[in-house]
């Protein structure tokens, strides 16, 4: 048995942008987009238009902007009718004369992701996202960390002011369970009337996918999923097991088996995603992984990054200092 | 807030030894002890007492059959009246006679590992360890294969006929979701109403800790985990997990976190677990993680190994045949 109205969002190069600059060759973003469109995924995110007022475009790869005629050579011969083009804005890092008239363009959704407090800056954006004819998406990121009645202030905004079709949980930390999901989906429902409710989890905790699974059984029907949960620190739900999950007869996971063997694996020499003590640390104590991912780095101290325990109370030395 | 009543089991040696014929050296036991010990681990399990009459003193290491001079070495100078010591015996590879009266061995605990079809020869086994002075569970493997009526009968059984303090939902396949954890552990609740329900969850599907805490979310109270997750194939819960969720004060991460730096990362180079395509692929098709280890030997064909849709083609086929 499966739910129709859920729709699988693959952010594998959005996500995982945050990890090389969203500098992933053509050639991968080509790969991904025509393995996720064969196997069925509803939404595709190509990656961030943020401005380049405020991204070097010497430093930040293509993804990080999504020009239009980028993207036209990755759907170029591929293009499919059952996949929509997704790219992201962040609501402090972007700017709405970036995005076009949608029938100039080849997006079909615009997804703005925000902090609670920037959440005016967001409905500005996903205004622009649908008065241009796009669908619209707001992302509320780092929610572990939201204050309450912000929160709500927000929902109650986003549900009064915008015509998104849904507002996601972001759980940027790593720090939820299974009954924090409940929480935050059950808040969500209360306030926002009709629109969906979408999940985003990353997998500091090992609870990426689980965490995807709850909020699916307590009614969300946006997913997020990457490859191989390639993404921020310790990564993402993997839409390997997302699709697996539910079992809708459309889905057809040979497409992602291939990619993931072929591009993402790879990528691996470059980017270091997945579990590890550090992003795990950050998770249980409900904080930003940057402290972990810079430990991490590839050219950082190899003595440094197995000190786990320093690093330990490093973290929870600062708190007691807060 | 916290349940006193939850015991947590150290199973490193125990079931990482299912990936290298448990030969770890004496001082990575040593320093694995040492160190549960010293984070509050209630029940350390150091390996099998297996026979050896059905696995060779030269294939296997010391941990396959703990003998009691073995143990001792183990835990001199160390042994902590906190920390109970566990062992394991195979219920169709380990024979009564191996296990000494509790007043000459180390051991406190003998878990007996079955599947439903031999429950017959594990309830002899852990009668004759209670009868001997020691604590007993029984370990019900590949619970996500048994055949129902079979899994009634034999809970009926143990609850009639054995003093264990335990029985425990093992899924050896990495194949259950939340629902079905909740499933089991209502069952065996309903048959076993003086003993505790365990749960033994593996990390295929990325679900072993999640599935874990909604074993103790609906009432097991013997918890399994692993330093790291190591473990066979996809590994198991992650003790440092477990003990950051659990919130229980008598717990302490920090032994943990050196033994992982120093003892348990270096095994990496020789033992490989965690998530990968190939355990991901049998947890979802419920089919034991042997043909995905098999795939992943150290020195099987490094193209076989990345060649998912080949894999994933063959279990398929195999069940069409079947």
């Amino acid at each position: 048995m499966y739910r129709p109205q859920i729709k699988v969002v693959d952010c594998t190069i959005r996500d995982g942008g945050l990890m090389n600059k969203s500098k992933f060759s053509f050639e991968t973003v080509r790969n991904v987009y025509k393995a996720v469109c064969a196997a069925g995924i509803d939404i595709v995110e190509l990656g961030y238009r943020n401005s380049k007022q405020m991204f070097s475009v010497d430093e930040y790869g293509p993804w990080r902007f999504c020009d239009e005629e980028n993207l036209k050579k990755i759907v170029d011969g591929i293009k499919s009718d059952k996949t929509k083009i997704a790219i992201m804005q962040d609501a402090h890092k972007a700017v709405a004369e970036d995005i076009l008239p949608k029938e100039k363009s080849v997006v079909d959704v615009i997804r703005v992701a925000t902090y609670v407090k920037d959440i005016d800056k967001a409905i500005k954006l996903a205004n622009n996202a649908t008065e241009k004819g796009y669908e619209a998406t707001i992302n509320v990121m780092s929610i572990s960390v939201a204050l309450e009645r912000e929160l709500d202030e927000a929902l109650q905004q986003i549900e009064e002011e915008t015509k998104i079709s849904a507002c996601y949980i972001v759980d940027s930390f790593g720090a939820l369970y299974s009954e924090d999901i409940d929480f935050f989906v059950d808040k969500y429902k209360k306030y926002l009337k009709n629109k969906e409710v979408g999940v985003h989890c990353h997998n500091h905790q090992q609870l990426g996918f689980a965490n995807t699974i709850a909020g699916i059984i307590r009614g969300a029907n946006y997913i997020d999923g990457t490859l191989y949960g390639l993404g921020r620190a310790a990564g993402n739900c993997p839409l390997e097991l997302l699709i697996s999950f539910l079992k809708n007869p459309k889905f057809n996971i040979r497409p992602l088996l291939e990619v993931i063997s072929r591009d993402i694996l790879p990528l691996s020499k470059e980017i270091t995603w997945g579990y590890s003590i550090p992003y795990m640390l950050t998770g249980v104590l409900n904080r930003h992984p940057d402290v972990a991912m810079k430990l991490l780095e590839k050219n950082s101290d190899e003595k440094a990054k197995r000190d786990f325990l320093k690093f330990y109370e490093g973290l929870t030395e600062e708190e007691v200092e807060d």
